[in-house]
């Protein structure tokens, strides 16, 4: 596997060997140079304890996602969804990562992966974050297609093409990461058994690693077969993101966390440089990770619960769209996630849709093009508000859209 | 003032302009695509309230926290420092954002100033954090020479030199900041008022911005007269960082923060670009915003108690050299901070003393090499240990001094 150049991996000096030498040795070193005051007896009483300064965040709480991870997570049947799939399970505590966000999971990769210039493959269509997240961190976001056809499917024909061209094209962008969203956003659609298979082989013989950023995937708007998470892959360097964003309702908490898995020896090269990264910045804060096992005692509880709305409200939708008269506005197949995208005429352009609902309804949606869809005629509608909240919105688009017609 | 190309200003579309002619008309909308659950009745009880998203933080949070630094910050008197110095008095709650660290602040600051390959001035003795991150950031750390003469001062000469070339010579780094630390670790320097007038008449000509980390600034270790923090300077555009990591002593609470001031056209610029970086990552957990406020209450008792401890081991470590029969080591002039410097006859080589150290007292100690110092001859002590730890780290140093000499 090949890394960035941003990561200083200089080899450690006379003085951190002897330090290492020392820890084997099982001899405790005084740091006459030590600034953490919370090992001085200076911590305030509001923050009390001694501040571990682990890049990988707080030993404790890794040791309680990794056991709430291995018996299942937020599925909660500790079995199930990797079975067959090349995934470690358990998880290990010593492959996690501790951070704020998924964001700052994918800025983090992105720096351990890519030099300026250098590209990630990005979903198409998906949310439009990535894209900006790898602007800031100089890096070319390049979209494979996903294309529908009653249900997603991921066009692997053409990230075949886009990383041979990155092989053997000096002008191709010189790709060094796929990023899979599973279950991707807005289309709610899970990477499949075979779209799995292929990928990792493909990513592994061409020497480039997975993101696969799976925050929805227990949120199943249907029943399923054989999908699972890549969280644990073995058959290519993967870095699975997670969080308790989604996980628990709860995008205040500032809970994620990155899961490292693959062949052995990329595994140890990419964490021995993430670690720099990760010791640069240190983001978990000790008040959180304080209260990361008791939250996590919710997950179960709190994914079932969106989950139950998300179905709820995904049922309604189907009810009022059969229920029209005109007819002319359905939801395309969504099999996981917070969203669906609906689709009317393209007759209809989308951004005077929305200009529409907002005028006349005092309300407002994200359309298509916002998640590069490649034709005119969608919005996407989150699937979270209570039920009367929801039916009222898509009797406002049904309405809409009718008025635009007229 | 120029920005960097990686954040994405292109112009709303459409339907943002509408949505923000609602707010400004007083209506509002109802986002049928919100996926904000704590909107929509569905966050865990553990994390309960509406999170409000807002890229500069809670504002709550930085009400309280402007209303600290209005007050007078952790120095407590609430006049004082700013004095005759251009700085924003009362601190406004609206230039503030808060993050996790005071790296995360240099990571956003150099993704807001600059492309890759553009450089920002970095102190030289310094701590070599900074010059980590910058590298992650695909940015050049050209150093800046601080001059030791009894006290330090910033070689304002070269840094001229260093920005005329920035603004000629094609070849040369082209330079969009100046990051001056106040007081730089590990030299203990303040930034002096006339150092000050000229760096910031310097950059405001040359169209560089300044960033100041500015979390050692309570922590004088000796009184001095006329210095100011950086904080709310209106010269030129500038960023100061500071946090609760020294403020309180609590790194392990990971609340920083970024104070922007200075001309209102490039403040309004910079914040315009700032939150679009921001909006990225949110960092700020509610469960630690909720804390800010009453956490502040402690900062002053914090940075006293601190101060006490790191004065009171100056006088020892004064006292301990003093009384030294060798008296060949001493210690160079430190105004603030937590660490010192240590001099010791540059016969003896750096490493060797930290290794005989570790080797023969089960200490150990950073180098002057460390921190780029021109010499060899120097280790940095840290000021925060208990009495008694502090007491036999610096007898462990001296013995050390002597056998290596014998």
């Amino acid at each position: 596997m090949r890394f960035s150049h941003r990561v200083d991996t200089s080899s450690p000096n006379a003085i951190s060997l002897a330090e290492q030498q020392a820890r084997r040795d099982g001899v405790t070193l005084t740091k006459l140079n030590d600034s953490n005051p919370t090992r001085h007896g200076l911590a305030p009483a509001g923050v009390p304890g001694v501040y571990e300064a682990n890049p990988r965040g707080q030993s404790e709480a890794r040791r309680a996602l990794a056991d709430f991870l291995s018996a299942g997570g937020a599925d909660g049947d500790g079995v199930g969804d990797a079975d067959g799939m090349r995934n470690d399970r358990p998880a290990d505590p010593d492959r996690l990562y501790l951070l704020s966000s998924t964001s700052e999971a994918y800025s983090w990769l992105m720096k351990l992966l890519c030099d300026p210039g250098d590209a990630v493959l990005t979903p198409k269509p998906g949310y439009p974050l990535i894209e900006s997240i790898a602007r800031l961190e100089n890096v070319d976001a390049v979209e494979y297609s996903q294309v529908y056809d009653g249900s997603w499917m991921i066009d692997i024909a053409e990230i075949e093409e886009l990383l041979d061209a990155s092989a053997t094209d000096d002008e191709a962008p010189d790709i060094r990461a796929l990023v899979l969203i599973n279950p991707n956003n807005p289309t709610g659609s899970y990477v499949k058994p075979e779209e799995r298979r292929r990928l990792v082989e493909l990513c592994a013989r061409h020497d480039v690693a997975i993101i696969a950023d799976e925050v929805f995937y227990d949120y199943a708007l249907e029943p399923f077969d054989g999908n699972a998470r890549l969280a644990g892959e073995r058959g290519v360097l993967t870095f699975a993101l997670d969080g308790f964003s989604k996980m628990l309702a709860a995008p205040h908490a500032k809970v994620g966390w990155i899961q490292v898995s693959g062949p052995d020896d990329d595994v140890a090269e990419a964490m021995a440089r993430l670690d720099v990264i990760a010791d640069d910045f240190l983001p978990m804060s000790d008040i959180i990770a304080d209260r990361i096992p008791d939250l996590l005692k919710d997950a179960v509880a709190q994914t079932s619960r969106v989950r139950e709305r998300t179905r709820a409200n995904l049922a309604t939708l189907h009810a009022l769209l059969d229920g029209d008269e005109l007819g002319v506005v359905n939801v395309l197949r969504a099999e996981g996630g917070w969203n669906v995208l609906v689709r009317f005429p393209s007759s209809i352009d989308e951004s005077e849709l929305v200009l529409l609902l907002i005028h006349g309804h005092h309300a407002t949606a994200q359309p298509g093009f916002f998640f590069d869809m490649t034709a005119n005629g969608y919005l996407a509608v989150s699937l979270l508000p209570e039920p009367d909240v929801f039916e009222a919105g898509v009797r406002a688009i049904l309405a809409t859209v009718r008025e635009a017609l007229a």
